[in-house]
């Protein structure tokens, strides 16, 4: 009888070690395809801005289109990447008017990145109650360019980017809310719109892109 | 025919008016018994920490205990409030010493404050999936001082808090984020520990308490 306990235990422990394991939060990739809305700030001031995006990690595209302000002054800013063709297009459908310049970064999948450490693991709203909470985990690592860090929340189901803060050189603490996440993108969002077609190729002065999936990289 | 089109049209006009102003958020309050987590940051990164919480108020008494830094310098405070009492005991576990201080202030139970302006509902995560999305709404308003803003958070079902914002004179901006929250709270969070019990009351300055719930006020 005694035995039979000791063995229970015995297999109770092993089993939740391997669910410890297993249980563990895994770096995980965003979907493929999907949309969804963004705020950004930084410690300093100098940039506050809300946008929409379109993400495309099959055919490596990723519409942006933002308006806040930077300096105090204004601005808006609409940008389609297309990292298969190495062109980026800055649109103004106001005006009517396109720049195309070429786009030397590599696509990064929206992920965790690789290096990053899990800090830890919470629910947004309560575990009380079913459909009023949402599982994250935080990952903490350092910039690409090793001048700063991030951390980053991704949803525990779905994989979704949940918020982002990362120390930049120019703006301190940059923070980044990620909302309004919907699967799948429609398609014209990343076909550049008719006034575009006359664009002619501006060599840009490093031809690499700044924007705020950057930090996911 | 024609004529039951336009009636159509005009009868589901009227419907998805009613539906809008319905399903225009609401003011809400967070359930009378909880407890969680919090991290608090600040803009000019003189305060940094994490801590945990239980919050009563049908008994008017919240337990605060946090750890981090304030001016670089490492910290832990432990306060408990009784608000029906006016109480407040600051209580140093590892020294096993207690301070008891008159509380001035009044309870204010978490609550989108009376005044905010509605200002968006969005998603975290997606509704794209069931059960991978957390429906907030996000307020906005004056600080009771009228000396700064605030920008709140709140779940739309359960009404439970997810983030603070609060333009503050000493610190700037003051961001709390909250996180796994669980309805209910035993008992004895609310009880000062045995070593509090010859603590005779201090007369502070003012008697009023900051926490990081008076952004709720």
């Amino acid at each position: 009888m005694q035995a039979a306990f000791w063995v229970t235990v015995g297999l109770l422990c092993l089993t939740t070690a391997g669910l410890g394991n297993a249980q563990k939060p895994q770096p995980c990739r965003s979907p493929p395809l999907f949309m969804g809305g963004l705020t950004v700030g930084t410690q300093n001031e100098k940039v506050w801005a809300v946008g929409r995006y379109a993400y495309d990690a099959v055919q490596q595209r990723i519409h942006l289109g933002e308006m806040g302000t930077y300096n105090n002054k204004s601005f808006t800013y609409n940008a389609l990447m297309l990292f298969d063709e190495g062109v980026l297009y800055e649109i103004n459908h106001k005006e009517q008017t396109c720049v195309k310049k070429p786009l030397q970064s590599d696509f990064h999948p929206m992920a965790v990145p690789k290096g990053a450490t899990f800090i830890s693991q919470v629910v947004l709203g309560t575990s009380s109650a079913p459909g009023q909470g949402l599982l994250v985990n935080n990952w903490w690592g350092d910039m690409p360019d090793k001048q700063g860090n991030y951390i980053l929340t991704f949803s525990e189901f779905g994989c979704f980017p949940v918020s982002a803060l990362a120390k930049t050189k120019e703006f301190g603490w940059m923070s980044v809310s990620y909302y309004d996440n919907v699967l799948g993108a429609e398609p014209h969002w990343f076909i550049p719109p008719p006034f575009c077609a006359d664009a002619e190729l501006v060599e840009s002065e490093d031809g690499k892109v700044t924007d705020f999936f950057s930090v996911f990289h």
